[in-house]
């Protein structure tokens, strides 16, 4: 059993109770609003036989009823597994299969893909949210102490393979997080946090998470939109948001000739170094951006740039959070010195306790990330290499294995390798390289779309005589975009 | 084995090192420079026999020198024993003797207390910081991180019984009461905490321990000193400052018609409820009064009230900081309703794990402190009486049952019993009311000053001709301030 602290939302709405938490268009709830309506839905909760441990999946959308739903599983000690929206329902039938979640809630949009997840999945019960809303209301056993070392919450990630692992998140990942990122950033009386990126991923949920924690409201968007997120963060109201490259870019050339209000204070920036351009924009405007490191198992951010050392490090991602280290191990498993790459591994009580139905890479307590990067002398981090290969692209993560896989299970294609290559909209977009015959690109393409998210879906499918190989005769992904130089 | 993370002042060196650390007088040190001299101070340590777990007690005023020292102890995994410099040799070789300390350190202001404490403890080696500064340096093992079950600091508080017991504060103790803090202040930018409370009382320490978590500079005062402290106030370099009524009291008087810089944020009031007339006189100066209520055993305060509750909520100590809780446990051993009357009940992990050699009041995880109060419907707390009739005057605790016990050792007197009485300078002040013979008040005030530190000594010792006792005979100590009257 770990440390025992009181249900974050029961004791902020204690302490106090008026303070915002939560605006959502024109619509603004306080801490006690917000408890209520929880406390309600948790009631109407006991009709689902959902106990301590349950594993309840949600596949919603940033709404309130999103952020009702997810402190309401946490009082009655559910485990949340959150879906990506943006999957097909055969990529998460497995999840659910995998973390044998139960029972699924999910919004009205995606009633279809409810609907074949309870054919796909045996002991599945799905519910709406809506249905949930008219269920009747049972006396329900409260958990008004969170221990932290019980699991909150599972997001899938997928691994070198290709195959979705599902990272376990405690509350204590989610507290220590919380508890580093304030003393990296401080916390302000006029603090509210602006969230346009998903829930079900960290980024979105840890800010739900930092709400409770430090009682500051969270403005919700359904869907980014440059123009409205502009218009918060000249408001004054927004002091901190979270954004990924293809989101800045965006909001820059929409913001035109203009600047954010003084209180912004904080444009927290995931998923990679930013391209100097964006900086030099940003500094031009006087819009703070904090770059950062962070992956679903370490509950989001773990390493921060400040905008102070912005250009004098350019493209390093920082130093860690309080709580967290960094370290460099070379392929003998020694340390490595300053400048010198090797894996990046990582310390700290943010980071997940394990896979479910999967090892974890970890020496003497520290994970070994899979990244491929370097320490400068003064300890920043620099990232070279994102772990398999990994392609970022709009923010979210696209794993060539699992592109391959779906491509070579064509009855056309021998052999198939991805790689990220650069976009300017997208940050990455994935393309990929087949050795086969007989068969047309939109073939393939179709082919991809009945089996993977849209986000996944390659930009193009080339075919080449052959790929790029190792003396082991291993793929090597890094020389397939030469394939492209190589045709122009 | 608790959670593991890195040593404070090291981490925060590497994360930001040219902040500023520390100012004493004109002085300044970053956290870099500080970092320097904390390890030049463990490599001297290595000639002392100091190892992991090691008993070292510090006798030192608030100087540069113990600010250095204490990390340094941390740095080699010391358990440090900090000992009241106001407290007389008798008092001290207690406390050496029951923690086992085997090394003490001491400023050369305290050379004789220190020669009689080598007399008094058989196997106490003792030096002065001015003989350990010029001492050899060697290798020594670096403590990089904390476990945060580890014991941090031992200070002794006494009991209901007047018999001291080492209070051990874990890394975690320390942790969580300055998260706890920071999630109720918050942590700006320009944040600097004016340490003039002792560093050897929590109030001071865990100043120490903010600066390193938090990355703020401490301002330093050998001496509590109200036109400085002032001074301070006024310039903008400091926004928080821990007191007690007696300091504010004095710093009020000395500010005439001035008043405090706006970067000032918050009078951190420990040691019971302000009196109403102190507090429209910080109101009138918008000086921010955040009340609270702690103790030795939670690692300083636990319990704040904001400055917009003061009026509103006019002698509380407010409510509890986010990971603590707070119950009122009645006779019968059951939760109290709100507005009535029980026992003060604490749980949350800034708690100590436990007394050395004596047993804690502990039921299913809840810390009985032995004080008397109430929680309004708010769940504000009342408190009625502080444990054991204690007396708290200039913020020392003044425990009556260790007086008595020094009076009964006098050959004239049958019986004694101590009260604090309130004092516009003091807060209280002990006065003892004995049944004896043959005996003045002079002589018995020289025989305490013999064996109690200065501000125990009692204001008055009265004759009367019988103490005020109960149907059990036992000695009913909130009626010995009617016996003033009666004489009047």
């Amino acid at each position: 059993m770990g440390e025992m602290i009181p249900n974050w939302l029961l004791q902020r709405t204690h302490l106090t109770p008026t303070r915002t938490a939560l605006v959502f268009n024109e619509q603004t709830w306080s801490f006690q609003e917000l408890k209520e309506i929880v406390l309600d839905y948790a009631m109407k909760l006991s009709g689902y036989s959902i106990s301590h441990h349950s594993r309840v999946a949600i596949l919603m959308k940033n709404r309130p009823k999103t952020v009702f739903l997810v402190h309401a599983l946490q009082l009655v000690g559910a485990e949340i597994v959150f879906l990506n929206s943006r999957l097909t329902a055969s990529e998460l039938s497995y999840q659910i299969n995998d973390s044998e979640t139960t029972v699924l809630f999910y919004d009205l949009d995606f009633s279809t893909t409810a609907e074949d997840l309870e054919r796909l999945c045996a002991d599945l019960q799905s519910c709406s949210i809506e249905d949930l809303i008219t269920s009747a209301k049972h006396i329900v056993n409260i958990h008004s102490e969170f221990d932290l070392d019980d699991i909150s919450s599972i997001m899938y990630t997928s691994g070198t393979t290709g195959k979705p692992k599902g990272v376990q998140q405690t509350y204590g990942n989610h507290w220590w997080s919380a508890i580093g990122s304030s003393l990296n950033l401080g916390i302000q009386e006029n603090d509210a946090w602006l969230c346009t990126v998903p829930i079900f991923h960290i980024s979105g949920l840890s800010i739900l998470m930092r709400s409770v924690i430090y009682g500051i409201p969270i403005f919700l968007m359904e869907e980014f939109n440059e123009e409205y997120a502009n218009s918060l963060l000249q408001s004054g109201k927004v002091t901190i948001m979270s954004v990924v490259t293809a989101m800045l870019n965006r909001m820059l050339t929409a913001l035109k000739d203009e600047s954010y209000h003084e209180n912004f204070r904080c444009m927290l920036l995931g998923g990679g170094p930013a391209p100097l351009p964006l900086l030099e924009k940003c500094a031009k405007k006087h819009i703070p951006v904090f770059q950062s490191y962070g992956m679903t198992e370490t509950a989001s951010q773990i390493v921060t740039l400040s905008p102070e050392d912005s250009f004098k490090k350019l493209g390093s991602a920082g130093k860690p959070l309080f709580p967290a280290q960094i370290k460099i191990v070379r392929n003998d498993g020694k340390d490595a010195s300053a400048l010198e790459t090797g894996e990046i591994a990582l310390k700290g009580p943010n980071i997940t306790p394990g896979y479910l139905h999967h090892d974890m890479s970890v020496c003497d307590g520290w994970f070994l990330t899979g990244d491929l990067g370097y320490l400068d002398e003064d300890g920043f981090l620099y990232v070279q290499d994102r772990r398999s290969d990994l392609i970022i692209s709009g923010g979210e993560n696209v794993y060539p294995a699992e592109i391959e896989a779906v491509l070579m299970a064509h009855e056309t294609v021998y052999e198939a390798g991805v790689t990220g290559i650069n976009d300017t909209t997208w940050g990455q977009v994935a393309y990929a390289f087949i050795v086969g015959q007989n068969v047309t690109e939109e073939e393939l393409l179709q082919f991809c779309r009945e089996k993977l998210a849209s986000y996944k879906i390659p930009k193009r499918i080339i075919q080449v005589k052959e790929l790029p190989r190792n003396a082991a005769n291993k793929l090597v992904r890094g020389k397939l975009r030469l394939l492209i130089e190589g045709r122009n």
